[in-house]
C-alpha cells in the first residue's frame, strides 16, 4: 500500500512544516504509514527550529498523485493553498485552525477544525485522546509552530490553550519558552539576502471572494526601515506578480513582531477596498495597521466584508 | 445576549433531531445559552423516541436570522441542507459525520467531523472529552440516533464506534439495545396514512454536481409492496417536484430494513445515471440495489462519479 503523504499549505510556515511532521510522527504510532512532506522549502524562521530540533527538512512535492491516491491536510483546507492536483486526491483527514472555504470532498473525512491560534494545538489534543507519548523533539516542533503562529502569544488568534499547550510542550522540550520563543522570531525577522520577489512571495496566500482574486503576504521584521527602504523594488515586484497572476489585489503586510503593528502595501485594481476594510488612508499606497498582527482574524474577514459589499454596491 | 440556536439539517431525521438536543445540553452545561430547534417535524421513528424518552420536540423553525446571528449545526453543513438564511448567520460549530461541501464561512470555527455511522457517536466523545456526565434520557435519544443511523448496525457506514457507543449509551438509558432498537425502526416503517408527495419528503436531500440538481428521498420499510403497490402516485408526485424545482435526478430509494436491500425509482432527465452508478438495468425507471442500505456511502458517491463523467464526457 503507498504512503498516506501529510501536507502543510504552500509557501509553508512554520506551523504549516512542523505540523505534517507531528501528526505524521502520531499516524504512524497509530499503525498509518505516513509521509510529512511540503510544498516548499521551510522558511529561515522554521529553519532555525528543525536546526535547534535536530530534524530533517520534509522533502519538498508539487504534485502527491504519482505517488498516493490519499492525503491529510495540516494548517489548510482550501484548495488553491493545496497541492497542485488535490482534486485527484482523497483528503482522509484535515487538522486546521482557520475558515473553511474552497473545500469539498465526495466522501465522509475526518475533520478536526477548532478557533485557536496554531493547528499544534489541536495536535497535542490528539495525542492525549490516544495516549501517545511526545518526544521531545517532537515537543519542540510542535512548540515552534505555536509561537511562530501566535507570535510569542501577542496575536489576537492566541487563546489560553494555545498558551497552556506551549507552556506544556516547552516542559517536554526542555527549553525556556520566552527565551527560545525570541530566538525562535528573529530568525524569522532576518530578511537581509532576500530579493523583493522573495519577500513578497515567502509567506503569502491566495483567497477568492466573489471572483476577485486577492494575495496577502506577510513578512515578520523588528525594524519596519528594513524593508520599506526598498519600497520601490517591493513595489516592482507585486505589480509583475499582479499581471502576471490576474490578482486583483495584493496586500503586502510588514510586521512588527516587537511592537505589535503592521504596515501594508496596497496594490492592484481593487486596492482601495483595503482603505474600507481597515478604515484608513493610503498614502502612495501605503498605510498603517496600529495593533493589527494576524492575517487571519484582522486581515482577511475585513478584506472579505469590504469586496463583498463592493460586489453589492455594483 | 440572544441564544445560540443548535440545528439539524432540512426533512429531518432522528439523527438530526436528537444530535441538536443531546449538543444543546451539552454546550448549556458548559456555560453556553443554546436552544435546539429543528427544520422540520420529527418523523414517526424520531417521534418514537421522543415519547419513549419523554422529551418535548424542538420548536420548528424557517428562519434564524430574526432571532439570533450565532448557530451551531448537527449532522450536515451543506448549506442546501440547512436554514434557509444561513448565509447570514455565523456558524460556530458543526458536528457532523458527512462528506463536506457547499459550506464556507468567513472566520475559524470549531468543526468535527469523523467518518462514523452517526453524529451522536461523537456527541459521546465530547461529552467525554468535557467530563459531562450524561442523563438517562439524553443517553436514550442518543442512542436512537446511532439505531436509526446505522439501521440497527447494518449499514455500512457503521463503525466499530458505532457500536461501542450504542452499547455504552443503552447501559446509561436503561433499555436492551436490540428490542428498542427494532422497536424503533418498525415505528419508523408505519408508512399506512401517509401521501405519495409525504412518503418522498419524508427523508430527502437535495445535492448538486456539476449544476446538476439531484434529490435522493429514501423511506424504510419491512414490505416493500407496501410501497410499490402505489408506484404510479409516487412517480406523478416525484414528476411534480422535478418540474416545480427542476431536478435534474430525484431517485427514490425504499429500503428494506430487514433484508438490507433497497429498490429504486429514478426520474428526470438525467435519470439513466443512476444506471451508471450502480451498474443495473432500469426497467420502467425502477431498479434493485442489492445490499445498498446507506444513501450517503452506498448512493451519493457512486451518483456524484457518474454525473462527473457524463460531464467531462459532452
Amino acid at each position: 500500500m503507498s504512503k498516506i503523504l501529510i501536507i502543510g499549505h504552500l509557501n509553508p510556515d512554520t506551523d504549516s512544516i512542523t505540523s505534517a511532521i507531528s501528526l505524521s510522527y502520531l499516524q504512524n504510532k497509530l499503525g498509518k504509514n505516513t509521509e510529512a512532506v511540503a510544498l516548499g522549502k521551510p522558511n529561515e524562521e522554521t529553519q532555525y527550529a528543525l536546526n535547534y530540533f535536530k530534524t530533517e527538512a520534509p522533502r519538498v512535492i508539487s504534485r502527491a498523485s504519482d505517488e498516493t491516491k490519499e492525503v491529510m491536510l495540516v494548517d489548510h483546507n482550501e484548495f488553491q493553498q493545496a497541492v497542485s492536483d488535490i482534486s485527484e486526491l482523497t483528503v482522509l483527514a484535515v487538522i486546521d485552525h482557520h475558515r473553511i472555504a474552497n473545500f469539498q470532498t465526495i466522501n465522509p473525512l475526518y475533520y478536526r477544525a477548532e478557533p485557536v491560534g496554531c493547528t499544534q494545538t489541536i495536535i497535542l489534543k490528539l495525542y492525549k485522546e490516544h495516549g501517545i507519548e511526545i518526544p521531545p523533539h517532537i515537543a519542540g516542533l510542535m512548540l515552534s509552530g505555536i509561537i511562530s503562529d501566535t507570535l510569542l502569544f501577542k496575536s489576537p488568534t492566541c487563546t489560553d490553550e494555545d498558551i497552556k499547550a506551549a507552556q506544556e510542550l516547552a516542559t517536554i522540550a526542555g527549553v525556556d519558552l520566552n527565551d527560545y520563543g525570541m530566538e525562535l522570531l528573529k530568525a524569522g525577522t532576518n530578511l537581509s539576502g532576500k530579493s523583493a520577489v522573495e519577500l513578497i512571495s515567502l509567506d503569502a496566500k491566495s483567497f477568492e471572494v466573489n471572483d476577485k482574486k486577492i494575495r496577502v503576504a506577510q513578512v515578520n521584521t523588528v525594524d519596519f526601515n528594513d524593508i520599506f527602504s526598498r519600497k520601490e523594488e517591493i513595489i516592482n515586484a507585486i505589480n509583475e506578480e499582479i499581471s502576471s497572476n490576474h490578482y486583483n489585489l495584493f496586500l503586502f503586510v510588514a510586521t512588527n513582531v516587537l511592537d505589535s503593528d503592521s504596515r501594508i502595501i496596497a496594490l492592484g485594481d481593487s486596492y482601495l477596498s483595503a482603505e474600507r476594510a481597515f478604515n484608513i488612508h493610503l498614502t502612495e499606497n501605503e498605510g498603517f495597521l496600529k495593533g493589527v498582527v494576524s492575517r487571519k482574524k484582522q486581515i482577511i474577514p475585513q478584506l472579505t466584508v469590504a469586496l463583498s459589499e463592493e460586489t453589492v454596491s455594483q
